[in-house]
């Protein structure tokens, strides 16, 4: 690494001369006492950590301890090693009990499950995705696609580790798209055995986390086929087999094929890996048949009819794992923006005017600008997060026959909106974090760089981002209704054309507080103060319902046109893709302002207002030429946006130290040298 | 790494049936025969090869070798004693050679020197990073600071890795900041010795590539302090000093303390390291004195009387290093993008209306939104690139009787701008190509992924990308003055209130196709086509100098109405930012524009215009609130643009391949399994 030459802009001290203005420099500090600090903090955190504070709390009080930061002296096989053994510590100590069900051998707390495995986030992204793996993916396939013979045998095994999985859905050929997957399980009735087959190289298992080293099951995503009497074989769609893959030793049983995918960009200690099936024969009753089931004879049985509507609710259930890596990649956000905003308040650079000493740079606008607007970001988002788990909570601990497919439905969009906002808004902001941390951040003593590394996949796995965005603009055009599940693109476009014109349905009813606040604010959002929270959400809303509606009317005018539908749909991708994020961005402000609605505390709630003030301010900034290009917004009020974030900065930087603090990570995760000596 | 869910989106093949219109998909490939495609690639690589492209085709042809590529299974030590390994056999093979002068014991053609480091970059950012700090770095220190007696002694030496050197610039305190170094190197009259001292642990020297291990001498950054007969000690600022570190088994000499900074975000193969000195004394003639000297009796001499720009002119002799690495981020983000567009070419997602097969995902617009305008953007900082390494190459080569301060002073601004504009390019060019890839982009066996982790410090050493933006615009703003080198912030802000009015001055003439652009549009850039090359120079320049007055305007009024002149400075830091950002931009579009019309090939002057246009409208889609906001774009016009760039990504969409390998990246630098069998 060369080293920065410096721009010759130094101030020296005497000519700058301004020691009698105490407003030159914003104060490091805001003027609250200590105590009054420290219950300003409580209070934030109190909001922050929602409704499983508690588990919040246990993880805390347990991971506080810096032998489970990520080790970069390891060589794959330790880091591997090491995660196992941490994971093995996590189910002594019972961590995993909550994710499943009591019936099954679990405590059935989903909220407290998710929380749980969020917080292991703020220690080491690997051990939060090899658990997640384990738990989450495989351990939820068994849980919520199986039946009771699946949940005797296998639940407390997986709970306690002594069944290792993992979760085979993903082959080198087909990511996002599911239903096409290669992998076959044919049924044969002879021996009444499922034969799981890769039949092409695209069709082997890849990226699968366990499936390099550890696993010896697996949960297989395959194609089901069989034959009831007289009927010829056919493939009734993707469903979800155990399949053991290694014996105790680690070697691959006859038919398996397993591979290593080596070296990542990050999560070292997770051991992905491929898997190829070779005629590999597994018992009938290994097929996780809750949704689907073959009887002896091969007859094929189902409650759900409709293949499609089969398929989708099947990998409905599995939305844990969505709602995991969301959750997940707001804590390692949060613990970067803690970093960086604790080495920006004590790096100095550049003389300060009283000539005594350098200037601290968290005391530059350029710097505020980089990290405040994050920090206010990432409370929206961890807000938004906590009502999704709580949603999960209580639709996934609902009795069956209480289950509401429309709010399952919007469950599953709203996971998927959230999902793409909070793993973008988190690799970008641990990028921002290491470059505001220059050669130190660069360091893995200090943490940030291996953060980057860990963080980058999770764009990706769960769910590619920009496909989850483009559900979510799908998912709001047709109005959530089921009977677009499975078209193609042009079914989707035919369709979102044939409805009411200029539909935009809310499927949830509008909450009270953003009821009343809308009633509370002129129409006219340029005759009202940016600051009215009522005109930020009417703005949110109107872009929102603005871009739901033209896309609609683009693609009706195109089809009607005569255009082919998959071309109509391709050139309206960008705009459709806008209107998921739109919808995501109001979901989330609309969650900070409850929860801020909520805050016993004064002081706290007026606080967070003005974190949501800049968190809306930013947002607006962000997008600005959209609300000009469609008169949202005036040029004057968009100047006042520009002016509106250097100012909330400004009101802000006193408080960014509680603001970070209030993220609650626990102190010995925090270790890094740079906080040492800056 | 948890596995993508899909969403519930898959189309099928029935229900799309549109085989009869041949635009539906964009084709494949273009309707060029193999032979005009080839053609064409080879004139579109003449204009991004530039100057020195028969340096660039040696290079290929030496470094088209697969085990040059970073091997991650590497231990650190491992990857470090690689990367010297190839640093021999590039010495062996008269690799350093040309960044020396004929003298000197080199061959002195200094363009050659920068263009082979760049293209390193092809293979591994490690050895363009430890062979630009052993060449660039420590060697540019000796050739451009040193004198004959420093020349004769090492240069051979250096060029043949006989001595192997650091560059001892950044401290653990000061790395933008370098006038306010800690270090001292005090004269000692009676020994007539320099005693280098580390007075603090912020005094540490700090992050320096080869310090960890292999160098065995330093070029010392420290104050120096001597005092003539009769005067009390005192500092003369800044200078360098040859120190030796290390003896040649490797120990630490007598009061040296080395450390290593161990495990970073990426460039395994360099080995940083911290260096504490105590009371080390060396020879007074290891003060590389061309700039000023210390005579026996401790009387301190120099040509350049004033202590800034002595400062000044030395740190400016030293612009290489950031020449070299803007350069090798450009090569870095052409090698992703090869990478990444070849995958879109062959990787398939979700069925093609033709039901014959699944659509490549480079026709989705989604898909080429994200990669071509990166592309564009990377061929106008390519020919940008190009222009700044021939300045350089005339600059340095000139007789110091030439030298031209104003020359210097501009070429120095433009490195800083166009160093933070490539670097930031290139780490999001390599983000965005990683995700592009999806879970094949995180695996290191396909590169991206360890390119991410090599680039990102690209955006802090050889200077912090927001300190060089802010350089730039402080240059604007103050019109290249040599006053106001060395004044503080403050004191810049009184120099340019007190400037005349409204002063927008261009240093460097208006080259002669951009004034006949120019002349050939109409000054109200609304009336003239947006693909007009005049009109897209005005919006351009008209954005730069509106920032640049404003920004002027805004200090005046500020520092008028009496407030504090760095509060004021700080109050407009985003503004000033945003003006250098936006010259920078300019600079580069008209360097692209001067290569375009000089390119002979007709076909692939068309296909740049193409390309150039791609990246005028996104840069004025970034930006479109500012354009919108000053009234410079009508939202009509706006509109047009965004519209503007899917109709461009779809023309050029054809092209893609021939786009990307007109980089001309060695194909076994492109050794990627996911590009086998996607």
């Amino acid at each position: 690494m060369a080293t920065p030459i410096e721009s010759p802009e130094t101030p020296t001290a005497a000519e700058a001369g301004v020691t009698d203005d105490p407003e030159a420099v914003t104060p490091p500090t805001d003027d609250l006492s200590a105590d009054e600090r420290a219950l300003l903090v409580e209070n934030l955190r109190f909001v922050l950590d929602g409704r499983w504070r508690s588990t919040r709390d246990t993880v805390r009080e347990n991971a506080d301890r810096a032998d489970l930061l990520p080790d970069p002296s390891r060589t794959l096989d330790e880091a591997r090693a090491r995660m196992l053994e941490e994971m093995r510590e996590l189910a002594q100590n019972g961590f995993a009990a909550a994710g499943f069900a009591t019936d099954h051998g679990g405590t059935g707390d989903i909220g407290a499950s998710i929380t749980a495995i969020e917080m292991l986030g703020y220690a080491d992204l690997s051990l939060m995705v090899k658990s997640g793996v384990q738990w989450g993916l495989f351990g939820g396939a068994v849980e919520n696609l199986g039946t009771a013979r699946h949940h005797d045998r296998y639940v407390t095994d997986i709970i306690n580790l002594d069944l290792l999985g993992c979760f085979a859905m993903t082959e080198t050929g087909h990511g996002s798209n599911v239903q096409a997957l290669e992998t076959t399980a044919t049924y044969d009735p002879a021996t009444q055995e499922f034969v799981i087959d890769s039949p092409s190289p695209s069709a082997r298992k890849d990226y699968i986390g366990g499936a390099g080293q550890h696993a010896t099951v697996a949960a297989v995503f395959a194609q089901l086929i069989t034959a009831g009497p007289g009927e010829e074989p056919s493939s009734r769609g993707v469903h979800c087999f155990v399949v053991p893959i290694r014996d105790a030793d680690g070697n691959d049983l006859p038919g398996v094929t397993t591979s290593d995918c080596g070296y990542k960009g990050g999560l070292a200690g997770v051991d992905n890996g491929r898997i190829m099936f070779d005629q590999v024969r597994v018992p009938a009753e290994n097929l996780l048949n809750r949704y689907a089931d073959v009887e002896a004879d091969g007859t094929y049985t189902s409650p759900i009819e409709n293949p499609n509507r089969r398929f989708f609710t099947m990998l409905g259930t599995l939305i844990r794992g969505r709602i995991s890596v969301a959750a997940t990649a707001g804590a390692a956000g949060r613990k970067a923006l803690t970093l960086a905003t604790r080495y920006g308040l004590i790096r100095k650079q550049f003389e300060a005017p009283d000539a005594t000493d350098e200037i601290v740079v968290m005391d530059y606008i350029a710097h505020q600008r980089k990290l405040l607007p994050l920090i206010a970001k990432s409370y929206a988002i961890a807000c938004a997060q906590n009502e999704l788990t709580s949603e999960l909570h209580e639709v996934q601990s609902a009795a069956p026959d209480d289950s509401d497919a429309g709010r399952q439905r919007q469950l599953e969009s709203d996971a998927a909106g959230i999902k793409a906002y909070a793993t973008w808004h988190a690799s970008n902001t641990i990028n921002v974090c290491r470059e505001a941390c220059g050669g130190a951040g660069y360091l893995d003593e200090n943490q940030l760089s291996i953060m980057r590394g860990d963080i980058d996949v999770f764009t990706t796995f769960e769910g590619d981002n920009t496909v989850l965005t483009q559900l979510v603009g799908k998912e709001l055009l047709s109005a959530y209704s089921d009977d677009v599940q499975g078209l193609t693109t042009a079914g989707w476009v035919r369709f979102v054309v044939g409805m009411a014109r200029d539909v935009v349905v809310e499927k949830t009813a509008v909450r009270q507080v953003v009821q009343t606040l809308l009633e509370g604010s002129d129409e006219d959002t340029e005759k009202s103060n940016l600051t009215n929270r009522g005109t930020q959400i009417r703005l949110f809303r109107n872009r929102e319902n603005h871009l739901i509606r033209t896309c609609a009317q683009r693609l009706r005018v195109a089809l009607d046109d005569g255009n082919d539908a998959f071309k109509v749909f391709n050139n309206a991708q960008d705009h459709l893709l806008k209107a998921g994020q739109a919808h995501t961005e109001r979901v989330v402000l609309e969650s900070f302002i409850q929860a801020i609605n909520d805050c016993d505390s004064r002081s706290a709630a007026e606080l967070l207002g003005k974190v949501c003030d800049l968190f809306v301010y930013s947002a607006l900034e962000d997008d600005m030429a959209w609300f000009l290009m469609h008169r949202q917004v005036s040029v004057e009020r968009a100047k006042a946006v520009r002016r509106g974030v250097n100012e909330l900065c400004q009101e802000l930087r006193p408080h960014a130290r509680s603001l970070v603090d209030a993220f609650g990570v626990p102190e010995k995760l925090l270790a890094a040298p740079m906080l040492e000596h800056a």
